[in-house]
């Protein structure tokens, strides 16, 4: 039923969580019945309110149990309704030829027609956005920057921004400063001056598996072999085959998305995160840490990062602002521990400087409280659309549909019936004005062909429902009798 | 006295000026004797008015004639007081091991301290930029698209801007479509992904010599064996030892500021860039053709590009508004030829699209007329200062001091005695808060340690005359008896 058994021992407020389960699935807690308030559980299991809040979202996340305005949580739902969650990937050896076309097919569909309900881009919506409260940060910026913003600025990037982004990342205590910020051009700019400083054609590194497309196509492009690592759904990569890879291959960097990772959802667990900096350290090879949701959590408190364990300066840290305020602005960053010069000589060889206008526009944004704010209704909206999500594909998929579980991000990953080939899914969903992202998308291997990613940073409204239902409907024909 | 002899007779217009500067030289006309009117040399010499102003800009731009508002044209100047041009550059064969470190030390001591007199920056003073209206533009911008601009945009770029840039091309006869465009975060970003998308490390290329040092450390950095190729003040690079060199080396492709070259302010005529496209495309090489002054002409009209000669496909045409508008927007272009896919897969994997509001802001303020009526103001001024650098060279550096003319642009190229180590003399300088760019900075061999590059795009004033005036005392201070 549950593939975290295994790890709960290790977390308290898993523990609690699994005994409120138990009681769910038993049947002891029905649905609509009461919890105990977080005081209560505070008192009985002798626990911090903040372990007792993650108890609460962990079921909350599973759709175990939902909260009411001053009133306090509910058991929400019978575990059997709700899907489970997929396996543990198993990449393989056969190799996925099509990627860069099933990439652009995507892309070029979802780009000619307006008319398309889009689930397949791993983005906010602008109706999740401050809009009006940007717009004026731009307006201060204009005014305030010597030279309207027109004129070059330190390669390393606007000040005022590197001190709010070492400000924000406090909440992950990796104690940066604005010293150690690099300042790019979105997250994936970060990760590609990374690459190109530290990497040669023909150079190993590890990835997960499945992994965002993004990073498969530069690593690519700039001739390195990708070795796909087995990741849970839950936890992320699979450790003991990082340190197995690492044993037995010459590996030049790794590559992860702790936190949220695209397509999987999955969060590696703070204990994985210092496994894995203890990992890298002992076999000297950089770690370029793709952390772009990181603040997009469901939960009590932002997760931690590799970088929070990093004491040799071999984590590059990477984040942004295009999935939380403005991905049209470019704005993301870099904090590269002992490659900082590389990286800078990167920014300054391939574009001198960054643009200055929207750099200091966010920082404006940041240095007020608005930030917070936002991010907590983008949150919420986000946590709530999960569910809706989930709930939808429980209604209307096969009932043999396996569904991520994510404790933030944007993103779903859906494991179907063996017998349904999501690439033929996708060509029909598309006529059907539905962008899916089909699962060969995220590997360079003949796997997930029975998998979607679905994107759930849009506004939920009857419409995605029925596309919801169509998608359902579609899978269900591949199967005999609409099993 | 004057290199462009050899070169007068393939044109109409150097030809009529070459007989007024005859007469000026024998002192038939004198200084502060009127000209003829454009009209009677039209007639007298049977050609278009264009090619008359053409005539006299290029005198003006020598500084031999000058002309008077609701007046006409007048003798200016003895060309006995005015510098002479440097010779073509003899490119050597040792290295220079200190360029990385030259660039840095030139880029932070400008940066450390602000009441530097800025000599050493090839981009334009914000007086010279119509902040107010570039505010207006991008305040449109934000109310007019989508999501305020917040949202991904299209990886080939805005369509507008790609419209704008199409349409401001047609100056230079390219016959070019917004299809053919793709925009990119500045010139230099353009260059980038042109290098990577058609370069393997341990490739040959050919550069100018001197050539702006972006370019040098950006082949560098990936691994490319750069040849630097004798280059002219006037028409830049030696067409014959282009031939050569293609004809006995392996090159991957060709590297030209084909408008007003950085540092040499070089144009290469229009039989040049004709000859240079036949070249290329018998050999079947791309060239990358770096064009971002070629809007900042001092002549009548705006030179055209190798672009402009390109049947095959094979120029890959890169620009910006980084020297006309706003340098911290980061807004260039590449109109790539049959390379485009190429080029926008770089652009997709590096940074995934170009930031959306500052493209568009660019995009309104072409669509006015105010960017043709700004740079008529900004040639103006350039012009003038261009002079009135030389002159102020001619006043106060040692008397064997050669200088550069160019035909537009931002910069001077001062050639002077072998004895002056321009490096030394750039600490002297520094010391008296004056920045200039030594010539070491713009080759990988040793050569030009006794040129410095002076940036003119600033707003002359009496600080401005004063710095020159030190420089020329330090320069004086290296030769017996201050000659």
């Amino acid at each position: 039923m549950e593939t975290t058994t295994d790890i709960a021992s290790d977390f308290l407020y898993l523990r609690i969580a699994k005994n409120f389960e138990d009681q769910i699935l038993k049947n002891v807690l029905r649905i609509g019945d009461k919890l105990p308030s977080l005081r209560s559980i505070c008192r009985q299991y002798e626990v911090s309110q903040t372990t007792a809040m993650q108890a609460y979202y962990h079921l909350e996340s599973k759709s175990l149990i939902e909260s009411r305005p001053q009133s306090g949580y509910y058991v929400s739902n019978s575990p059997k309704r709700f899907p489970m969650v997929p396996q543990t990937s198993k990449p393989g050896h056969l190799d996925n030829n099509n990627l860069e076309d099933i990439i652009t097919t995507v892309h070029n569909h979802r780009q000619e027609n307006s008319k398309i309900i889009n689930l397949s881009l791993s983005a906010p919506a602008p109706e999740l956005l401050p809009l009006a409260k940007l717009n004026k940060s731009m307006i201060n910026a204009m005014r305030q920057l010597p030279a309207n913003g027109t004129s070059y600025e330190h390669v390393q990037g606007s000040e005022r921004l590197r001190r709010q982004i070492a400000r924000w990342s406090h909440n992950m205590e990796a104690g940066l400063t604005d010293g150690d910020i690099v300042t790019t051009a979105g997250c994936i700019n970060a990760v590609a001056y990374a690459l190109t400083a530290l990497t040669q054609p023909g150079d190993s590194i590890i990835v997960e598996s499945p992994v965002y497309f993004g990073i498969l196509r530069m690593a690519k492009s700039v001739g390195l072999r990708v070795i796909e690592l087995p990741t849970n759904p839950q936890t992320g990569i699979e450790l003991e085959a990082v340190k197995k890879t690492l044993e037995t291959h010459k590996i030049k960097l790794c590559i992860l998305v702790s936190n949220f990772s695209n397509p999987l959802g999955s969060c590696m667990p703070e204990e994985h995160k210092r496994e894995m900096v203890n990992l890298i350290q002992k076999h000297n090879i950089p770690l370029i840490e793709d952390d772009l949701y990181g603040d997009v959590y469901f939960g009590a408190n932002r997760p931690k990062s590799c970088k929070t364990f990093d004491q040799s300066g071999l984590v590059l840290w990477c984040g942004s602002v295009s999935k939380t305020l403005a991905p049209g602005y470019r704005v993301g960053w870099i904090a590269p521990g002992q490659f900082k010069d590389l990286v800078i000589k990167q920014k300054l060889y391939n574009t001198v400087s960054s643009a200055t206008l929207t750099q200091e526009a966010v920082a404006g944004f940041l240095e007020t409280g608005r930030y917070e704010n936002h991010l907590r209704k983008l949150r919420q909206a986000l946590h709530g659309n999960s569910l809706k999500f989930s709930r939808a594909i429980s209604d209307y998929f096969p009932e043999s549909t396996k569904v991520s579980r994510p404790q933030g991000g944007f993103v779903l990953w859906v494991e179907m019936d063996k017998r349904i080939n999501t690439l033929d899914l996708y060509e029909k969903a598309i006529r059907n004005n539905i962008s899916i992202a089909p699962g060969l998308m995220f590997t360079l291997q003949k796997q997930f062909t029975n998998c979607i990613r679905l994107s759930f940073g849009i506004t939920w409204n009857e419409e995605v429902e029925r596309s919801l239902k169509i998608l359902g409907a579609i899978a269900k024909s591949y199967l005999p009798s609409g099993a």
